[in-house]
């Protein structure tokens, strides 16, 4: 119940309608019992700015969540970046120091590595192929690079940006192999599709998925259906595999703590979110 | 439940931990299944006109609730005013027009003299006595003289601010006396508390009690606690009163229906309002 001592965690972007923060943050602070929602605020390209900075002067605002269009605009208005958001040089989190700077984070890759980490899956020294070098794309490759990776190898139909996310890589992790990747997902531990491919039924598979051996992991970012066209031929060749709302459940406890709120469990969270799948 | 479809009313006013609007709107809104919540921001002067740009380039933004310290500023950053919000120099209430302007409007008078007319005051030609001639004073004393009274006694200790109510008070409505009352109560078919007096034990009563008729209406605005000592005293005399939250009970469909929602009555929002006496 929303009153006079609730504190914000306003979610900005536009538009707001595919939302998902809402929808789990919520319930859980309600579980919680924790005075807190997160509100959604549709806020345009050419007011960002200057909406971040009424947003930060607010009494009862703990931090903020950033979506599109505004994830790597926001890495440019705030006083300090973690390696993290630096690296996919965009940030989705805001939070505001006792000094009243503004540090910005991203906690996508995060999520990606916690679950698989819940997974079992062993990522040091290991081989991932990461297609999409996009927001997440970068924030889970600089994850991986965080989880001691060994080789990492990037796919984008862009070669300038594939070559600005190595460039950022081989400066925070010097002694990470950074390779131009391909769509063969042959000789990996791990392959990671952070393309939107997927989204719509006629979307070519971002792999080719005729190379992918049984011993791969093999994980998505898509949401927007629990088993993708990927994932559906992930498990069909017996491999193991993580789907896209498991990072997204993953990554809130990381958001949740980056705000000083207290600690959070993915099992938690899907229990009481009324986002399912 | 909150998503990204859901329509925001900022609270906007500083402190905010004493906000009410919050627990009566959004049960309400909840009842009607309507997506829309108000949501309390705390914002200091310095801040609040780029603030309420800010608020109003929102996409999802449906209309703002202003309140202290902000309603004044407020009254000279919109587009337009109402007549009562023009005589009041304040607003708290803005609404955004299709062409993007913005309108400012006031109606705690409207939700005091709804409730008069509710409990079957006539208020044509009738003589009354309005004790505080701040925000809420010079509110109700516009919609006193909108709802067509003869006279208009005003009072307040700080003699300018009295005389400037007085003078837009003349402005708008030439034909009404408009005259420089006491607190003297004799001889009124109403007299209204608008001052602050009865929100803690120690206070002095607003009006001479002890020449109070049986025959005139008592009007409370304190919303602190229900009975306060002047409608004790009123009640003692014989008196027909009415208590500080049927104002506010009564103004909410009058903001409702600003913003463009269905129509609400009072009896629906104290069923469901978690503020209660």
């Amino acid at each position: 119940m929303i009153n006079g001592s609730t504190q914000l965690i306003p979610h900005i972007g536009y538009p707001t309608e595919a939302f998902r923060a809402p929808m789990i943050y919520n319930p859980w602070f309600a579980s919680k019992q924790i005075n807190a929602i997160v509100v959604p605020m549709g806020v345009k390209p050419k007011d960002f700015a200057s909406t971040l900075t009424s947003i930060f002067a607010m009494t009862n605002v703990r931090g903020a969540l950033i979506t599109m269009p505004h994830k790597v605009e926001a890495a440019s208005l705030v006083d300090s970046l973690s390696v993290t958001a630096s690296i996919a040089g965009a940030c989705n989190a805001i939070a505001r120091n006792p000094d009243g700077s503004l540090t910005g984070d991203q906690f996508d890759g995060i999520g990606f590595v916690r679950g698989l980490r819940r997974k079992g899956v062993e990522l040091t020294g290991a081989r991932a192929l990461v297609a999409g070098c996009g927001g997440v794309g970068s924030a889970i490759a600089a994850s991986l690079a965080a989880a001691g990776v060994d080789e990492l190898h990037l796919f984008d139909l862009d070669q300038q940006t594939r070559e600005h996310l190595s460039q950022r890589l081989r400066t925070h992790y010097p002694h990470l192999r950074v390779v131009a990747g391909s769509t063969d997902p042959d000789g990996f531990d791990l392959v990671c599709n952070a393309t939107p491919l997927g989204m719509h039924d006629e979307d070519p598979l971002p792999f080719d998925v005729s190379r992918l051996a049984p011993s791969t992991f093999v994980g998505e970012v898509v949401m927007k259906r629990e088993i993708t066209p990927l994932l559906a031929a992930a498990r069909s060749r017996g491999c193991r595999y993580q789907i896209g709302t498991d990072m997204l459940f993953e990554m809130i406890p990381a958001y949740l703590e980056f705000f000083g709120f207290p600690e959070a469990t993915p099992e938690e969270l899907r229990a009481v979110a009324t986002l399912q799948y």
